[in-house]
């Protein structure tokens, strides 16, 4: 097999996820679909986990990024941990089979129902992201007769030079605190009755493909906790966040797992706490495909247009953050042009590629949108009245549906006509 | 009532979609909710159909703009017939009743089985965009033997001057075939035996807010009617798709449909046609609104964040075009301060106003987000495991659940664990 990604791609020229041959699952399950190789997963995800094993740890996968519940107990049956942004989140990682104590619960704008169904779970601990947040949290907790664990996610403004939209660790982004103020909140969260600071969070971007960064944000807030405990606040857990690139073209270079540890657990082992990471688009973005069919091939005087069936709908990426995705043909041949890949969507940002130069294809043959196993699926809409697609998981020469396509019925589902 | 849209404004400072406070509403169904007017609805319908009263026409709305079957019925009511891009779309179109004979059906990706659905359904016509797309459409009505009413896309060349993503009538774009072209095509199509041609069809962009480009565009395009029936091909149906603006600001101004109509009619009526209009935006836009509530406001010494609880998901305009919102508090008082107002994604992109100057608020009180009806709950996604919003249809005193939020059994619907 002349792999692309691990576990994903050519022998004889026709593509494979494991020993799947993808053209027969998008003969027996149509298209567009994503595809998952349990392989994959594994390994990235041990990749990850491994690269930290000098310390006790969570490894808390991002579940924003790839949140289908096969994932997810897949993750878990390999000791992940969950890093969740809703309750709709937790309810999936808790059905998925991920203990409680294993499960963070971050973003900006968490609501109290939100909180209570979290406290109820029993979760490990909410990253706080600002002041008045922490009152909210007290004031629920206090309701459930609970008492919340919490770590403040602190802004070591750090440029993690990587897109803006996914840039979060500056003083300008509305997540977390600055790190100058997070003592003061700290002295807070210790003076309220139902909340307990147990840790520190920081998360500074995604697609991060330098690891300096990393070294930097880790740095700063290591002081912070050294500042904290002088202060007798026990900081028990350091969650470095996610955030760690992959290559999105095949010959790509990015760091290793391994690099990020060297870069992190040294300041772990010095403080001697439990660390807590929440990788997403490192595990899940290279162990998913968008398989997609060609549905024509457009030509005018300027351009030739590949329109397949996959539209920016069923991945947001390109079309959001202009983000890059290699495209290969599903049966490999030697002729090359050059084509913009569009979806069926009427939109003009419907474009998986612009200029590509790709394998030449014909009506009806399949092309694989690579890398998409993260932020693709849990991305989709139903835009144009679209069926969000089918998502399977191969494990070695087998492939199960892990996710129906959506039918009309889920379409127009709760909705109601006019009562008058 | 000081209003800021038709049906949309201020009653003693608070806000008000017709008689119904939108407050009552929030309190009762929660937020997000998208809530609509039906009084609106029939006047942005009115104002647009009625301005091409001159000449026998379908106003056929872009159902992708809103979908939800208590406003298609409602169009319905009012006449409308139904502009789709899926096999999804005419579904909902038909099962909020809308007559089959007056549904167009255009996009550049149709897969097969969406035209049988819609040879099967006796749809008016099918709004092809390029050559191939006639081949596979005359084989599949062969199959069904019926013959499919065509209009050929064709592609003006035209600038509409306005937001790339949304400008579709460039020689550049995916969509429909060069006007030189044209000809050719049609000539082609004539002598298919289950493809007949019947229409001219053009959309040159979305949110147009100079009428000029219309003048151009449908100057062009009745120029190659007039070739067409010289050489026999006759042509019943001029349609001059959608895109209208409409004033993201209330005291913006735009172009009426009349004025629209001034620059179209003149070349229907002297062709004789019947006119089809795909106006979507201009009925759905400003009818209208996305509430939400304040969450939390987070100071740091550059910037005050209002976190509002609709996201990105909810809404996804700004995030992806940039799109102006006005937003507007649900009380209004006298103060005001300058504030990003944030939604609890994780993604830095989840913002709905930069330094946006805005009445005074404080958590717990509701904001407005204003024309918010087209591209609205239709492009909403379950990113981050968030249940898609409400929607709600106003009646003048009273308001009624056209569309349920989601469940969590709705966010994991489909999905099954891994089959060993
Ligand atoms: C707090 C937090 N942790 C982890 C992640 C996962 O990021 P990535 O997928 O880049 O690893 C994100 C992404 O938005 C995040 O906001
Ligand atoms: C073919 C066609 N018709 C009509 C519309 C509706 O456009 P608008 O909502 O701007 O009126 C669109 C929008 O994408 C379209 O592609």
């Amino acid at each position: 097999m002349e792999l692309l990604f691990p576990f994903i791609g050519y022998r004889n020229d026709e593509l494979y996820v494991e020993e799947c041959a993808v053209k027969d699952i998008g003969n027996s399950v149509g298209t567009p679909v994503y595809i998952y190789s349990k392989a994959a997963f594994e390994y990235w995800f041990k990749e990850f986990d491994g690269a930290f094993d000098e310390v006790e740890r969570i490894t808390a996968f991002a579940v924003k990024s790839c949140s289908n519940l096969a994932i997810l107990r897949l993750l878990s049956e390999l000791g992940a941990g969950a890093d969740t942004v809703s309750a709709g989140e937790i309810f999936r990682t808790i059905t998925a089979g991920i203990p409680s104590e294993k499960i963070v619960f971050a973003g900006v704008g968490k609501r109290e129902d939100e909180m209570e169904y979290a406290l109820s779970c029993g979760i490990l601990m909410f990253n706080v992201e600002s002041e008045d947040e922490l009152d909210v949290l007290n004031s629920v907790a206090e309701k459930l007769g609970k008492v919340a664990r919490i770590a403040l996610r602190v802004n070591p403004d750090v440029d993690p030079k990587t897109h803006p939209y996914i840039s979060t660790g500056l003083k300008t982004s509305k997540f977390g605190v600055d790190i100058e103020r997070a003592y003061d909140i700290y002295l807070k969260a210790k003076n309220l009755k139902f909340v307990e600071p147990v840790g520190v969070h920081f998360h500074i971007g995604s697609q991060i493909t330098d690891v300096s960064p990393f070294d930097e944000a880790a740095g700063k807030v290591a002081d912070l906790v050294k500042v904290l405990r002088d202060k007798g606040i026990e900081i028990e857990y350091f969650d470095a966040g996610g955030g760690l690139g992959i290559n999105y073209k095949p010959d790509e270079e990015v760091p290793s797992a391994k690099s990020l540890a060297e870069k992190i657990v040294p300041y772990v082992k010095e403080l001697g706490c439990k660390l807590i990471t929440e990788p997403g688009r490192r595990i899940s973005g290279n162990s998913g495909i968008l398989l997609t069919k060609l549905l024509y091939v457009k030509r005018n005087d300027r351009k030739t247009f590949y329109i397949v069936d996959a539209g920016m709908n069923d991945c947001m990426r390109p079309s959001l953050y202009n983000a890059y995705h290699h495209i290969v043909p599903v049966v490999r041949g030697d002729s090359k042009e050059i084509v913009d890949i569009v979806g069926p969507v009427c939109e003009t940002g419907d474009v998986f590629a612009f200029d590509r130069k790709i394998g030449k294809c014909k009506k009806g043959d399949y092309l694989a949108i690579l890398s998409a196993g993260a932020y693709g699926f849990t991305m989709a809409s139903n835009y144009n009245s679209r069926l969000r697609p089918a998502e399977v998981l191969v494990f070695e020469d087998r492939f199960s549906i892990i996710r129906d396509r959506d039918s009309f019925g889920d379409l127009i589902k709760g909705e109601k006509f006019f009562n008058r």
